[in-house]
């Protein structure tokens, strides 16, 4: 029975929560994710640089040069997988850090997860920040119903009908839709929804969630078009909603 | 100026995650929460006797009798909102705690969220565990498109058409749909997805998540009906995706 004699003896995969750009680790991570830290040495990473830096705050104890680190990006090509999780089949426990915020949400990390189920690897996620989560919650929209789409296109036609079908959703079904968009690009998604979605729609856009830079903002579109504000070009995420 | 002096002297609505079940504090909560708790006397809660319990775990040295609790369930009439914000407009702090894991999300915190935005009262979400984020992170489904749900309907026919829309949502979108059941239904609705739900649709079942008991099972449709697994009656979130 060659996978129980693998699962007996596998590691555990443990899916660990980064910090939300200047955010202390105090605000974000509980107790228990340090001390896991502390006790792993292999790691899948999105950025070698970040996750040291980010071990280095929450486990100060661990000897850098103890860390065996390998990269899981989205430059990852699938067939790396089977090689990246040979750690845990042969029984040692790995962490994958994504480079904000909770890995396998928005990020590569889903690939190695779902190999981990296949070959009967426990799979252990810790608490953490999520920026899109800690927007639900502060938005005031609603929470029964929500869905995370990503970053919308660029093209502006397509970025127009990606916006109505957004609203419609809203308007069928009362559900809380969430946008990504990368920060030097706050201040145009912005202007694009204020443009093309009707007054009575609700825009909550929260910027730098945890950080000390955190501004959550929420009003209808038609009162956002009056306050006419300008956004930072911090990580933000915006959703729609009624 | 009304509605500046409001805002100038408001004290902040603080959104406070609680644990999910018997989670330990230290596996779950950033010590910030702890702090944040000790420093209000005002919350308004989902039910008092669990907030008090809770409250007394993560900060011990407070003195009950000093604590103003107030109820906020799915039967406070939205017209009671007024009432339960006025500390918040003559500046004092308030909490929102849900009965498990964030307010705001699947709760009917999110009313007094938007009343907040609507006066001016700055809103502060505070990062702890939530059952659909951790079984999101653990299903190794996509973590780029996902949706919550809620809670599917009850009467079969219409629960049927519910599986078959996701499913259809799965293979549209490649979007994960994350859907939530009372524990003593667990097994109906296991049972149910496996029956509607085609061979090759991935489901993945996280029940008890963080605490001792925590169980993440990620399969597709065909290996499940394989296994002929039974579910315990804990907390559990499902997630369809591909």
């Amino acid at each position: 029975m060659p996978t129980e004699e693998r699962t007996r003896q596998a590691g555990t995969l443990f899916l660990i929560p980064t910090l939300l750009g200047e955010a202390s680790p105090d605000s974000s991570l509980p107790p228990l994710l340090g001390r896991a830290i502390g006790r792993l040495t292999h790691f899948l990473v999105e950025d070698e640089k970040n996750a040291r830096a980010f071990i280095r705050v929450v486990a100060p104890h661990v000897n850098p040069r103890e860390l065996v680190l390998e990269r899981l990006d989205e430059h990852t090509p699938p067939s790396d997988i089977p090689r990246l999780m040979k750690p845990l089949q042969a029984g040692i426990d790995m962490g994958v850090l994504s480079d904000a915020g909770c890995p396998a949400v928005a990020d590569p990390g889903s690939l190695v997860v779902r190999r981990a189920h296949e070959l009967g690897i426990p799979v252990r996620p810790l608490v953490g920040p999520c920026s899109m989560l800690l927007g639900l919650m502060a938005s005031g929209l609603s929470g029964q119903r929500w869905r995370f789409v990503g970053y919308l296109p660029v093209d502006d036609a397509e970025r127009a009908n990606a916006i109505k079908r957004l609203e419609h959703e809203v308007s069928r079904l009362g559900e809380t839709q969430i946008v990504m968009e990368t920060p030097y690009r706050n201040q145009k998604l912005l202007d694009d929804l204020l443009r093309h979605c009707t007054p009575e729609t609700r825009l909550c856009v929260a910027s730098a969630v945890t950080t000390p830079a955190e501004l959550i903002q929420s009003h209808t579109i038609e009162e956002w078009r009056k306050l006419g504000r300008s956004l930072p070009k911090t990580p933000t995420v915006f959703l729609l909603g009624r």
